[in-house]
């Protein structure tokens, strides 16, 4: 077999993610590396540790990224605060809470869920009510999940939790930087993220903060390897973590001053979530939230301009993807087919009880801009035409232009 | 705090490795995204496997990625094969015995080890006696371990492995496409890998190929996320994986025709992890293990020809690596710190016994060059006369050219 140089179409990336990178953090990514203990390289760590502090509204000294996908956040969050019995609880209200629950279920913890229809998120009360009756360890969220577009409020959960003693964990990869997230003002103390969503980098790579209460617990854990154990290294009093790759109290003690050996870090995926977090700084944390909030609004209306249904409870959608019904006598997989072979814009499929019935798009990251969703609207206008529905001709960029213009 | 545009000194990386990316590897790395059901994408995941069956010197289906450092393979391979209580066969002949050791501890393997001095590899016979004793489902071992320069013999243990029917698994980070590795014809059941040493890429990837025989075992464990489970989905008859993220039968159901979703593939470490495979495969991998045996033997003979003494059994030396004893009276951490502040180059400390003891340096995938042995030693020459040891004037860099000339 014979391949040749790469060489991508030039695709705009309108689904639920992962959508195009940042250009600068493409051009971050293609600088030469240095050795992991360079004095040069341990400082872009502690500046990537900053500047994620920022994004995440933190003072958390722990600040830091896990080598590999959003969901290696996840699970290295969740396996190391979880001993094999502790409770968990967990609101199911779309594909990825079904996520958390598995990866707790595998750390071998007890776990209660909190079902909700997909479309619509949890209630801080049945929340409390549960952790009245379960009194677990840890309550486990997502913010956003893109599965059904809804973004879950987070603020009074995290009193009720901080009121009850509960550790308060939140995956925010799909919302982070999309929409408003304030780590300590609302008493989260694990939150972890990916970059392939609104901070506009490539998959790989998770940020993720812990509060100094999470990281006492974990730290009962604690495990140097064999290796490079010294007489000053003790075992920590509570049963060893499940996996030495996701060991937190390991990745804490290579991010911080003592630079024991663990993984050799990824350096070209630093560089590009140090430069994701820079464009991020750079614009203001808020203004980039206030920015996903225009596009996204201009994309909505402008769906709804096309004469199309959006899925879900509206007052809690999130910023940077909304749910479309796919029209009656319509075939959605043709549409997204033209829309990518056609038009290269790629708009997404859904899981689960919603696949066949709408589509995804996003405005997030890089692609949370005017053009991006003018040209969105544009082509499925045209598409959806061929496809036999009847769109009113330039009512999607019409709706949008109407928000642009209001602001 | 302010932080700049990312700008990294210009190191020549001579250690053990992360050594400088090849050129070509940052280039595709610089490339823009595309979705990752895109044909485009999943075309690249197919070349991506084809490739590497070439690396490999295999047929294996299954040969892909593990989206993390090459310890998240190891993790990956070994979490999917070893349920809790089953036996494991590790010889520890350097600091990657014992992660291999830690990694199936967390795995609640029952733990056997074979324990070799440092510098030393272990005798296949004593393989044999051991499999004999313990009957594990798995031995598992590291092909070149760069704490001690060690390269491990395997193709007798492949075939004493295959004759008890006991599960071969090794990883093969430091030593691939700098040594000889024949997967099929060694019987090698699973190898792990990662990019930041002969294979002259970023850490962050971890290319792994499996046997039908390792695959059919973990197929037993196989389970399908809540989240995307339909009726044709059935749990296997064996115990859940530990692990979400690195459960083997997902990423297969991922990179398979199947596509099943598990996490996002970091787009970017594959177009590096495809780039690798294919200047490897451009060169030829016997050409490629040539050229490290080459330039090593030129660092090897260098150095002695500087009158330091090498580490180990030389015998069973790792091409790409070498580990000189710090001469008497010089202080070993100046000389590294000199090399990389005032001569902007790299050398390697080295861990547990030998801390303190012994340097390693590399000559790795794109710096297996004449002109970067040449330099180092050139520079060492001068930093170790600055440090008081009575280097032979150009002793190193005569006897490399010597090699070089004789070939």
């Amino acid at each position: 077999m014979s391949s040749q140089i790469i060489n991508p179409p030039p695709r705009l990336l309108m689904g639920p993610g992962p959508i195009n990178a940042d250009p600068r953090v493409l051009q971050a990514m293609s600088n030469q590396l240095i050795g992991q203990y360079d004095p040069v390289m341990t400082g872009y760590m502690n500046e990537t540790m900053a500047l994620y502090r920022q994004v995440f509204k933190t003072q958390n000294q722990w600040t830091l990224l896990v080598d590999g996908t959003a969901r290696a956040g996840i699970e290295a969050v969740l396996v190391s605060i979880l001993e094999p019995g502790d409770k968990v609880l967990i609101p199911v209200f779309g594909r990825f809470g079904h996520l958390l629950r598995e990866i707790c279920e595998r750390a071998q913890a007890e776990i209660h869920t909190i079902e909700v229809e997909w479309g619509q998120v949890v209630d801080p009360e049945q929340v409390e009510q549960a952790i009245r009756k379960v009194r677990p360890k840890v309550f486990a969220t997502v913010q956003g999940d893109t599965s059904t577009t809804m973004l879950q409020p987070l603020q009074e959960i995290g009193e009720i939790c901080r009121r009850h003693e509960v550790l308060f964990y939140c995956d925010a990869t799909a919302s982070v930087v999309g929409n408003t997230l304030l780590v300590d003002e609302w008493h989260l103390d694990a939150v972890s993220v990916g970059l392939q969503k609104c901070l506009g980098g490539p998959s790989g790579s998770a940020p993720i903060t812990l509060s100094d209460r999470y990281v006492a617990e974990v730290r009962k854990r604690q495990h140097v390897e064999a290796g490079i154990r010294t007489a000053q290294h003790q075992a920590g009093e509570r049963p060893r973590i499940l996996s030495n790759y996701f060991d937190v109290p390991m990745l804490l003690d290579y991010w911080g001053e003592e630079r024991l050996n663990h993984h050799t870090e990824a350096t070209t995926m630093l560089y590009g979530a140090r430069e994701c977090a820079r464009l991020v700084v750079e614009e203001g944390v808020e203004n980039c939230v206030s920015r996903h909030e225009l596009h996204g609004r201009a994309m909505l209306q402008g769906v709804q301009g096309l004469g199309l249904q959006v899925f879900g409870d509206l007052k809690h959608k999130m910023n940077n993807v909304v749910g479309v019904y796919i029209p009656e006598g319509v075939n959605g997989e043709q549409v997204r087919q033209s829309m990518l072979l056609d038009f290269n814009i790629e708009i997404g499929t859904s899981f689960g009880p919603l696949h066949g019935k709408i589509w995804r798009i996003g405005t997030m990251g890089y692609n949370a801009r005017k053009d991006a969703v003018l040209t969105t609207l544009s082509a499925l206008e045209q598409v959806l035409r061929r496809a036999g529905y009847q769109a009113p001709a330039g009512g999607g960029v019409q709706a949008a232009f109407e928000v642009y213009e209001r602001g």
